[in-house]
Formats: structure tokens, sequence, C-alpha cells
């Protein structure tokens, strides 16, 4: 399918630039001759292909895509190529896109005679569960909800209206699960915590007996675990993100409107205050409560409660000035090391004495001098 | 439900004793009255429910929580609750959680003609399994074991008795599970090794016909992955406990009673011995051998094999009185850094001369003086 | 199963050597007498096993192994153990545990009536679908390719000939696989990119309008997960072999023959060139470039791009001779800063003043002498 940049430029309502330095020859290009048959990002582009660009390292690669024309927003930098100028140069892009490849629409398949579903279960209106999905006994399902292939939900578990449970996600029992809630492929709520009590030099597994509870408008990432509280509920709030490959302890509190990104790994009985970000790999120990307005930047390992609004990076995890600061001068190290070996010669060279004193040997002894 | 405190503490032959200064009015506290209407820890508890308290950290809580009673050890601290003194308060409590939110007992489903059970599987007495189950040709599985929805069973793998594997497990061929395991939901054992031989700019496969062998009352965490021994098997020990997602490589054997936490990984070929605890996101390098009773605090990398009984943190892995001395100067550096920069300074100002060694320029040459 | 030294040796035309210096009574040792009833790798390997030894760390358990014979390479240098000697040990070795333990040869199962399968989907010759497979519409599947139970495949997926889907692998829909592909069990292609717009406190799902685009010959390990393009692909070049629980963001594109080892994380809008390595819980930032042939050390973060052929280590990465002196000077830290503190002092006495700036106080105070 082809589509003139005149034709979208007109879709979107933007305004056509044309490059106005291509050797004396750019007053012949005429947006109805420059013919779009598809979108891709800004690398990955070909002839023939629309792209958009917003931010720096967009620009940067304006200069070298290989599409036949951009989005950008109102200051457009782009001399090379010719451009549809909009206000929102990725919702516009994000339109077309549309156009050339639909996003899915998955009709409602009903209930398959291949599922099995609990004659206890209570399912809501216009539900669709698809085959190998398994519905345990007292399960209660909202409306619209889909249960995609594979997917096990064990007794007692509760699920919101217009869910999306993708293929192969397990809930253990008693699980709950807000409304417009996506979990994806392979995740695992409400698998046993990871407590013991060793006795006679034997674990012995801690009870068992909460489960896990998911807010609304919450999105749950590939293969990522939640486990169930010991007692009560392990919770995260409404609103909240949580990208693939996480995983989340016993008891712990997650705040609304968390972005925690991939292979974070919170341990039991942790708390987290609203709008929280954590990046990815970043560890924090048992009852630990991250305030309101956290960031902690990829790789941070956290061993204290950390107040709301700061910034912390590295391991233990400290916050960023300091840890910018900590990290340049680590990087430092070999010369700064070096430098303490010639002060400590000059120094006793000097004083005619050694720099050390009489309880131990210098630890430079390889810069020593013969006294 | 409601349960008098009276009852409660009947129920685990504990004695009430109650705040003794409530501005006076204590004393017409009656444990008759105070109703109960369920359990929560500490931190969540609410009016009308019973917590326990165990520890310092308990105890910081006690003076906030919202419980209406507290179940604590002999040395009562709480001086605004009323509480049930016993001896282990934990277990007390959890014996009456269970009063009002019983474990889910799952009765025996038998194998369930949705199931997927090979005419050639070996199946033992009073053993559940559920729909869209698989059991592969020659398997074998113990009694009153439980193989619930969508696990995968492969060829020839040996399943024990009272194990449960929970949704969605894989189990390559020739797996062996001992007696009284568990196996949480999306563990995969004994997909094959990362090994391969380069040849002619190709990535070949080595030899993947080993398996993977755990021992007995071992449990694995949700989404974990021990990939089968190369030529062998791949060993976990009995009484060992794995966290979610972690990931044991081919040929390793770990000892008996360790407990792995999340994210932990480890790779080809390395032994523990027994008693052996790894905190969460611990890397380990391939054929290192961990001694019995070792220690490795979260985030631990271990480039070179421990001896027995020690404590080791950070990257790489040091004895953890080392590590906590050089974290402590490393949050100093910075300091030291202008420390260094001065001392310089004032030496060079001593000599009238540059701190620095013929064969190349001071390093801190910003704080260098004009000569 | 018994076979004699002198039979193996025969079937991979080896050469028998005998130890010659057992207290003289080496020449009595007839290889028809010596008795093999399996093999097993050199730390496991029991009385009346054979085993192989290839490099240093082999050669040490040569002294210590159980096992009644070695294949070894031409330079033998096991004076305890007879020997089969050959060129290539490792390969010799696999040939023989094969005659005891043969590999799984699967036999086509062709489409089980269990498996559910659309009519819409497009299945080429000596396909094998297990049970509780779903494929749904519009798929393509190539030749000789085995699916087998818990998979489930989105619709529009192409896969290619010869590829193997383990249990409980799911892919979203228009995911593409291309021929001799091998992805493990439980691992999630296609899930959605985590990027969100925030909106008013609200985090706004981006689009999710692409997919993922795997090469040929690619092995992906078991629970790994690969994001969806935002609205074009994220690739995989083919020859690459992706470890266990790894995490490779939307947008990114891996080159060819890459080893991508478990656990390592890299995030959006990331490229590699060809033949990368990444070592264990490597970390990636986003929008980062990794440069051809570039090493990355286990527990790497990575935060700005790499030039080719690179090795690299630590946490932010550096080049890996840089990052040895920075670990080897850290090691040191705590004597380097008592050092400081001692030259401070003797500077001071020699200078009858502090070595401090006006601005702050001598950070190494507890040093610090009185004036």
């Amino acid at each position: 399918m082809n589509r003139t940049l005149s034709e979208l430029a007109q879709l979107v309502r933007g305004t056509i630039v044309l490059p106005h330095v291509v050797d004396g020859s750019s007053e012949r290009i005429d947006p109805n001759n420059i013919l779009i048959d598809g979108t891709a990002t800004i690398r990955n582009a070909q002839h023939g292909q629309l792209t958009f660009a917003k931010g720096e390292l967009a620009w940067k690669f304006c200069r070298t895509t290989k599409a036949s024309a951009v989005v950008v927003s109102e200051i457009a930098r782009s001399e090379r190529l010719p451009c549809i100028v909009v206000a929102d140069p990725e919702a516009a892009f994000a339109e077309l896109t549309k156009l050339f490849r639909p996003a899915v629409q998955r009709s409602s398949v009903g209930i398959s005679p291949r599922a099995n579903v609990s004659p206890l279960a209570r399912i809501g209106d216009n539900v669709s569960i698809y085959p190998n999905a398994y519905v345990g006994d007292h399960v209660v399902i909202g409306n619209n909800t889909t249960i995609m292939p594979g997917v096990c939900i064990m007794e007692r578990c509760q699920i919101g209206d217009n869910v999306t449970l993708f293929p192969n996600v397990t809930l253990y029992e008693n699980t709950i699960v807000g409304d417009r809630c996506i979990v994806h492929a392979g995740v695992v709520l409400g698998a046993y915590g990871f407590g013991y009590r060793t006795e006679n030099g034997r674990h012995q597994l801690s009870s068992q007996l909460g489960n896990v509870e998911i807010g609304e408008e919450v999105e749950i990432g590939a293969n990522t675990t939640i486990d169930r509280g010991t007692y009560d509920s392990t919770r995260i709030g409404s609103g909240t993100k949580i990208d693939n490959q996480v995983m989340i302890g016993h008891n712990c509190h997650i705040g609304k409107h968390n972005l925690l990104c991939s292979q974070v790994g919170i341990a039991g009985s942790c708390t987290t205050g609203d709008y929280v970000i954590m990046a990815g790999q970043v560890g924090i120990g048992d009852h630990i409560d991250i305030g309101e307005h956290v960031i902690l930047g990829a790789k941070a390992g956290v061993m204290h409660s950390i107040e709301p609004k700061q910034h912390y990076l590295g391991i233990p995890a400290t916050p960023i000035r300091e840890q910018m600061q900590i990290m340049a001068s680590t990087q430092k190290l070999p010369e700064l090391r070096k430098q303490i070996g010639r002060l400590t010669k000059v120094v006793e060279e000097m004083t005619h004495n050694e720099v050390a004193d009489e309880n131990q040997a210098t630890p430079t002894s390889n810069n020593r001098k013969a006294a």
C-alpha cells in the first residue's frame, strides 16, 4: 500500500516542509510524488518509509537515515529530508503507522470448550477463555476479560473487568487482579514466599497463608514473579508498571504509579511510596522502605531505607551526586595510588624516616626507600 | 467470624497481659470483651485484628500498629496493647491465623481425562494429574504426588512421592525429582547447558547427554531454571531451598541445605558445600567451588573458589570485614582525593619540585604549582 | 552394559597408553580386562567409569579422579590412569558417552488431536505438534518443526524449518523465527516493550505495533524474554546464542553470532555488532551501541556505547586493563587511606600547619594533630 506524503500530512493535519538546500533542485520536489509504503524508526527506516524524530539522539540520526520523509515537531532541524511538521511527532507517527500496520484486534472468542472452567467459577459478560486455560473453583472473573491459552487460575482468585492474562500465566489461589490490568506471558503471582525457620539443621517453610493483590491498571511484564504474603497480602498499587523478569518478595507493599524496570529484585517486606522509579537490575534488601518519588539508578543495591524524592545510585546505594563523585574518583584510583607512593617517597626523603606507624609495615613497601 | 481474646489465648495456651498504664482505666478492660475478627502482620494490622511481634523491628511497630492485640514472647514490652504471652509468638500466631483463614487443602483430583498421560508412564497411588498436564513415555511418578495444569514432564523423568509440581513447570527428559519436593510455577529443569565450541565462526552446541537430579525436600521457586549436565548430572542436594528466578548452570553440584535467594546466577560446573547461603542477585563464575557454610552477601560477584565458613561480599567478592572497610573507604574517596591534592601542593611548596616521576605527568595537574 | 577399554579405544581410533610407573606392576595391566560401565566428567567419575581431560583444570583433577580410565589428547600427562589417546578427547568422549546413554531421538508425533491448531494456519511437512499446544490464525510453520506441549503461537507468527519450540513457550502475534532455531521452555517473544508516556500522573503505554524477528540457528535459553519493537522489529541476528533468563528490550538489534550469558539485561533500542560476548548478569542501558567482537565481563554495567573489539568490565564498564587496576587499587583502599592519614600527620608536623583548604575541615580529622 502506497500513500503520498501529501495524503499522510493531511491525515495528521501537518505541514509539509521540503528541503531547501539540495543543490538548487529542491524546488522541483512535489509531495504528491513522494510515495510512502511503510513506517519505521529512524535507525531502521529504509527508502520509501516514513520515520519520526524526537530528542537529540533522533536528530543525530536524521543526517544518516535512509527514510524518505520524517515527522518532526515545530522546530524542524532536518534540512535533508521532506518533513511533516506537527506538534507531537510521535503521536502523529503512531497514527500513520497504524495505517500501514493495523494493531491486532482480538475479537471475543467466548469460552472455549477446550478450556477447563470449574462449574463453581463465576464468569462475567463478554469474557474470552482460550483453549487449555484452567479456571479453578470459586474463581470470579469480571466483564470483558481475556484469559489466553495455558493460563492457570487457581481456586478463589478474583479477576476484575477488562483484564488481559497473556499465555501461560499462573495465579496461585486467592490472587486478586484489579480492573484493566495487563499480565504478560509466564508471570507467576502468589508462589510461596522465601522464608524458612531452621530447626535441627533443616529449613522449615514459614506460613503461606497470605496472597497477592494487584490494584487497577497495573501492567506486569513477562516472566515476572510476585510472591504471596506470609499472613496477609503482597500488594501492588494501582497504575504501577512492572517490566519483565522482576522479582517482588513476600509481604511487599509497592505504591501507586511506580515504574520497575527489568530484572529488579525486591526482597521481602519492603514498601515503596507512589511514583518510585527503579532502573534495571536494582536490588533492594528486606524490610526496606523507599519514599515516594525516589529514583534508583541501574544496578543500585539498596541496604537502607530512603527518604522521599531522593535519587540514588551504586552499591551500596548513595545519593547520585555523591555516587558520581565516588565513581569518578574510583576511576582515578590507580593514578592516586601512584601519587601517594610518590608523596610518601618525597616525604620520607625529607624526614629520613618511614611514613608508617609502629604497629604495621608500610603498605606501599615497594615504594620504600632503603633507610 | 469473631473470637474473644480469651478464647484465642486459651487455644494457644497463652497468658493474657493487659496494658497497665492507660490513664488509670486499664482495670476495666475485659479480655472477654476484646473481639478479634482476623489476623495481620504488624505493619498491616487494622483495628479488630490480632498481630504478633518478634525481633527489634517488630517492637518498633508495636508502638504504632492499629492492631487490637498482639502475641508476644515471655518478655513482653508492649505497654499499649493487650497481649497474649506465649513461648513462640510466631507459631501461636500462625495457628490462630489458620482459624480465620484456613490453608488451602487440595483434595486429590485423580488423573483428569483432560490430562495427557502416556500409557507407558508408571503412576503411583493417590496421584493428582490436572487437565492440560503432559506426562511422557516411561515417566515414573511416586505416590501422593500432584501435577498441576500445564506441567510438561518429558520422557523418562522420575518423580518421587509427595511431590508438588505447580502449573506450567517443564521437566526435560530424564529429570529426577526426589520425595517431598515443591517445584513452583514456571520452573524449567533440564534445558540445554550454555556451552559452545566455535568452529569457522559458528557456535556449535556441546553435548547435551546429561540430566538434572534434585534431592529430597528441595523447594524451587517460580521461574527458576536449572540446566542439564553436559555428560552427567547437574545435582541439587537434599533440603536445599531455591528462591524465584535463580539460574543454575550445567554440571553444577549444589550441596545440601543451601539457601539460594532470588535472581542468583551460578555458571557452569560449580560446586557448593552444605549449608551455603547466597543472598539476592549473587553471581558465581564457572568452575568455582564454594565451601560449606559460606555466606555470600547480596550482589556479590564471585571470581575464585571460597574456603568453608567464610562470609564474602562485593564485586569481586572479598571477606566481609575487608569489604566493609573497602566500601567505607570508597565512600570517602572524593574527600581523600582532595586531601591528596592538598598534600601534594604543600609538599611541592616545601621541596620546590613537582611530586611526579619522570615518565608521566602528575595526575593531579590541576593542583600543580607552576615551577 | 560393560565394554573393555580396548573396544572403546578401537571405536574412536585411539591409542591405549598404560601407566608406566605403578610400582613395577604396570606391565601386567591388560586393556582387555579393564571394564568400563559408563562415562562421567572428571569430578564426578566413579570407579568403572571413563572420563576425559582437557585443559589445565582437568589435569589437576586427573590426579584425584576415581575414574578407571581417561581420554586425553596427544600430550598425555596422566601417569596414574590408563589412557585412550586421541586428537580431540572431548569429541571422542562424547561419542563413547552416546554408547552408554543414547541421546533422545524424538520421533515425529504428527499433529496431536489434542493440539489446538487454527484451520487458518499453514503447517509444513513432517511437523510435530504436541497436545495442549496452541497455533493461532494465519500462523505459518515450516517443515520438520516441533511444537511441544503448552506452546502458544499467536496470530500471524512465522516459524521456519527444523525449529524446536520447547514446552510452554509463548510467541506473541507476528513473531518470526528462522530456520533451525531452538527455543527453550518458558521463553516469551514479543511481549510489550516497557515504554510509557506519563500524562497527568498516569503512565500511558506507548505504541506496540512492532514484533520480534529471530534469525536462523539462534538458540534461546529457558525463560528468556525478548520484547517487541515499538513500531518495527526487535531483531536477533543469525547464529546468536542466548542463555537462560536473559532480557532483551524493545527495538534492540542484536548482531550475528553473539553469545549472551545468563541473566544479561539489555534495555530498549540497543544494537550489538557481530560476535559480541556478554558474561552473566551484564546490564546495558538504553540506546547504546556495542561494536563487533566486544567482550563484556560478568556483571558489567554499560552506560555508554563501546567501540569494536574492546574488552570491558565493571560498573560503570571500563576497559578491562584499567578496570583490573581500579579493582586492585580499590582492594588496597583501606590501607591507602591510612597511608594518607600518616602522610598528612608527618607533613603537618613539618609545616606546623593543617593540610586543609580554608573552606572545609580536614576530612581525616581523626588523624589531625592538635595545632
